[in-house]
């Protein structure tokens, strides 16, 4: 990544990216199906644990409040790297390729969220509806959190982003 | 776009468009950037309805309804071509390159949205809240519509889908 901030991911080569790791572009390959994906290498565990949570959350709890906690763990596991995150948003937000790859993979945390909440009883369209809420949340969370400006943690600005999403569709 | 249905979207050349179309190339590409935007001719046109319908809402309008009255207006405008709007979204469906182009039109009215509200004077995060949610609705609105099983026309099924994820936030 380091790489992609000095040059641009433009760029860049995977050939580069293969010398700077110490590997041959075959082992690259093996590891990352292009030279996006090493961007984005977080996202299968990131998804795991979203669907975990939400999976093992106690019967009892409403849909959206699941996803909450979901979100609050995804918050816990990404908020250590606020100063990485922060470079890899700006590499990300300056290649419309980049952007174009961040969106599948939230489209793809959705359609797992989704998933999961089907299997928990929740009907269509809520469980749907509920998992692309949960992603707008996490959306609009991470950016505030990479902003300069903001000094709150990750999984509060999750909680406090949720909050806001409850309050707005009230239509407070 | 039939002949994305005939062929498959991969297997059509922008000459064989504009040949069936009546067009030289180059008149074309005056057109569309490339052949994916065929199937998003219309994407301008929604946008503008969208946010003129937020921008033009009364003041006491709460952000989420006003959304909602968008989100309405713009069923009216799409409603009335349901078997267009079924074979345009197999299409889509069938092609990673259409899905990667159809979620970057949504993140971008999704964008036009939020910053229609903050000229309404909604702050942050809730401007980009609202309009996420919006967009949400959009999606899961339309996804049922074009689902064969469906018979609710598309502005009502905005509105269905708007309170249906109303109840998912407040945790019902």
């Amino acid at each position: 990544m380091a790489l992609y901030g000095e040059r641009g991911f433009d760029n860049t080569t995977v050939a580069e990216i293969a010398e700077r790791a110490g590997l041959t572009e075959r082992t690259f390959f093996r590891h990352f199906a292009d030279k996006r994906e090493v961007l984005f290498d977080g996202a299968a565990a990131l998804q795991d644990l979203l669907v975990n949570t939400v999976a093992d959350a106690p019967e009892s709890l409403a849909a959206m409040d699941a996803v909450g906690e979901a979100l609050e763990a995804a918050g816990r596991l990404m908020g250590d790297h606020r100063d990485f995150s922060r470079q890899r948003q700006a590499i990300i937000a300056a290649s419309a390729e980049l952007r174009e790859r961040e969106l599948i993979k939230l489209a793809s945390l959705s359609a797992a969220l989704a998933d999961t909440l089907r299997r928990r009883g929740v009907p269509e369209p809520d469980a749907s509806l509920t998992a692309e809420a949960g992603i707008a949340v996490f959306r609009i969370a991470f950016e505030r959190w990479v902003d300069e400006g903001n000094e709150m943690q990750l999984p509060d600005l999750m909680r406090d982003s949720l909050g806001h999403l409850r309050a707005v569709t009230a239509g407070a």
